[in-house]
């Protein structure tokens, strides 16, 4: 008898609900501090920034938040997404263990990104932003606003890591081809960009250089620009969980449970939204599984970053919330996992990983590679380098479950696709990747310039 | 209430067995021709290129040819693919109409091109083949052979058009990662390729000339090489079938049949894949649906070219078959629709024209993207440029029935996405794509070319 590979969910089955996990947090959110002040935000601080909707949803307490209509409708373009069974990669690793990966890279632009730029595109459509501004790293972040934009008809201003805009020219053709404006940061468009580049104009930018940007054009705008944030925020969190949702259901389909669940962690978006609806099995209904983060080892926020105050931004515009961090000055070195280089980590995946609910652990990058070729050669997917992190802790875990016979349930999150990075393969396959070393020095400086009242 | 947008089948949905025109077809299949004596061809020829399951395939008049389950094994780490109503393009467009499309695109390599590339490594390692060879134009061909003969473990040989070898890195990369060794052609390693260099070092190359070099290599190979081919011969049209197969079954799902199906032509594969088991319910159940192939107008082998007995080849030792052909030396301007780029048309589908149960429609290069921005615009998908002509087709057939004000029902296939093709995009977006014109001269000039005994 053939054993069924994917379990496909119908349209119908797409969750109502997007799930909040500050309903169950085992401690207490942290409050978000005023850049300048470093007192409580007011809703009217972030207000400058983002629709009220999105600042209610932010601190909501509420379990489940109802997903709107026109946000399923677009989702419906493409999810429910695909639930795979990995049997070849089963095969190749002669391990007893299942293992699953959700896709979504099935989306048009090829990762899980669109889920909150839809909802954040509609939300801002609602209270009648004209335009919104953001910043991206790789271009994934930018290719899915800048789709969610075009589909509610709204204008964007996209600030791109000038390293990425250069080296990953496709992704801002993509941006531009959803009809977004596309500036390599920092650029001469904002106060903070241009004192860098008086600096240093060949400046590199990093992620949280663009983020100052974006956040300082809407905040300038005099109020017709609401600012964008594609991962961190707790309302970008919650907008993930349909992926985390919807694997539930197809999990039950499959008749099994995972035992264990890994997500990519940058910002921690992805991670959230695939393992918070099983935090939550954990949390409530007595499950156990293992619930793992894998992070890069040049940029490790969890796993070699400090618990702390500190702002979302290289400018310090941003508001400052408590996360694993490693420096809102870090910049972390140049890894192909580009979705990956933040210096921060969500609040609540930083609170869950504080309090031992979630297991962070560091990946190299050649290993992650290395698991990327195994993946790709055996389920033909060819999946991003951030993805690949949660591939190599889910090989990992196979090969674990291997040496001791266990018959292991290990899913992951196959957050996008890599098409839009084959140069970082054709270096891997001709030996010209390198492992990065967490630059210790550099994070003792970055922690350093935090103010004394943040201090740990 | 809701409609519905997706329609997905089952993997246990997905066919069991492919259709065969050749069982249908109103005129009987002409013979293959020797390319040295211009006799028809005995199988012993041919198993110098194939195996011989796939000469057997080639000639059979067999209706229904069962899928192997190894083959359908791999089929199911993607198939059956979505097929979806585009409802906010037939919104864009106010139309009446009905806009279904096929995506071919969810393959893991992005198009259609595995559906056969995968049956035919399958049967080639069955009877022992060591190594393949092949061509590739713009790319998804060798990527999605690179990734079949990954699967069944057999070593790949591709030949890629010079001008893409350099132009499109990424799909390079591609058929790299998974295995396959990659040359640009002419290269080097042929004595056609030699040949031609010797002439002129910086020659682009063509289809036509990375074929004669893939041929000749397994030709020479002294029996460890086998050649595949992944459009034109009958065997690889049929390996397509799997998608207008499933169609037909997802038509159902929606409770209805379609008045116009579409889809682009180069050598004819996705087209006759898509469009043949329609073609089978006009033929054979009384069905009256219109069957459109939509070709570049810069390369319009149905619209413009002969219909005579040719080569497959630029350099002559392909085998000879009977299609509408553009001259077997000429070579297609350099538009982005490096698919469609071929001389000729795959027999079938030729005879289908000739025989006026297809219609083919010529679609210039600026009309395509525009058409292909209006979509991507609407549904999110990025198409590739091949397919951007079934698109521009559809479109002006969605645009015809709002001025008629008919409630039409039109399908397409979207063989593929165009994720390695934004450098297209970007030179549209810039204003820098032309149209270009379908050089008469030259092609008279390469129709000179044929032998009399082939002439019309």
């Amino acid at each position: 008898m053939t054993e069924q590979t994917k379990y496909l969910l119908d349209e119908s089955k797409l969750p109502k609900a997007w799930y909040n996990i500050n309903a169950d947090l085992p401690v207490p959110p942290a409050p978000v501090l005023h850049p300048g002040t470093l007192e409580p935000v007011t809703p009217d601080f972030l207000s400058v920034l983002f629709p009220m909707s999105l600042i209610l949803q932010e601190i909501s307490t509420e379990r489940y938040i109802e997903i709107p209509e026109p946000v399923r409708e677009i989702y419906k373009l493409w999810r429910p997404t695909p639930f795979i069974r990995a049997r070849r990669l089963e095969l190749a690793l002669d391990t007893p263990a299942h293992i699953y990966f959700k896709y979504e890279g099935a989306s048009p632009v090829g990762s899980h990104k669109p889920n909150t730029a839809v909802a954040q595109a509609f939300y801002n459509k609602q209270e009648g932003t004209k335009a919104l501004t953001t910043e991206t790293g790789a271009g994934q972040w930018g290719s899915a606003l800048s789709m969610a934009c075009n589909f509610f008809d709204m204008d964007l201003e996209v600030y791109m890591v000038k390293e990425s805009y250069y080296q990953k020219p496709y992704r801002r053709m993509m941006i531009e081809s959803y009809g977004a404006q596309v500036f390599a940061s920092p650029s001469n468009r904002t106060q903070f960009g241009r004192a860098l580049l008086d600096e240093d104009p060949d400046a590199p930018g990093s992620l949280g250089i663009a983020i100052s940007e974006a956040v300082e054009a809407a905040a300038t705008s005099g109020g017709t620009k609401k600012y964008s944030l594609g991962s961190v925020l707790n309302h970008v969190l919650m907008h993930q969980t349909v992926i985390g949702l919807e694997t539930l259901q197809q999990f039950e389909m499959a008749g099994e449970y995972p035992d264990v669940i890994i997500g990519c962690a940058g910002g921690g978006s992805n991670f959230a939204g695939f393992a918070f609806p099983f935090v939550h099995q954990n949390l409530t209904e007595g499950k156990t599984t293992q619930v793992i983060a894998a992070e890069p080892a040049a940029s490790p926020s969890l796993t070699k970053g400090v618990y702390t105050f500190d702002y979302g931004d290289a400018a310090r515009m941003a508001p400052i919330v408590k996360m694993h961090t490693l420096g809102h000055s870090f910049i972390p070195p140049s890894i192909h996992a580009g979705g990956l280089r933040y210096h921060g980590m969500a609040p609540q995946v930083s609170a869950l990983v504080d309090a031992g609910y979630v297991e962070a652990r560091a990946v190299k990058q050649l290993d992650t590679f290395k698991a990327a070729l195994t993946f790709l050669r055996s389920e033909g997917i060819i999946p991003a380098p951030e993805s690949s992190h949660a591939i190599k802790v889910a090989i990992d875990e196979a090969l674990q479950a291997k040496e001791s016979g266990e018959r292991k349930v290990i899913a992951f999150n196959l957050s996008g696709h890599g098409h839009f990075d084959m140069t970082a393969y054709d270096a891997y396959l001709h030996g010209e990747l390198e492992d990065y070393e967490y630059p210790a020095e550099a994070v003792a400086e970055a922690l350093h310039q935090l103010p004394q009242a943040m201090a740990v």
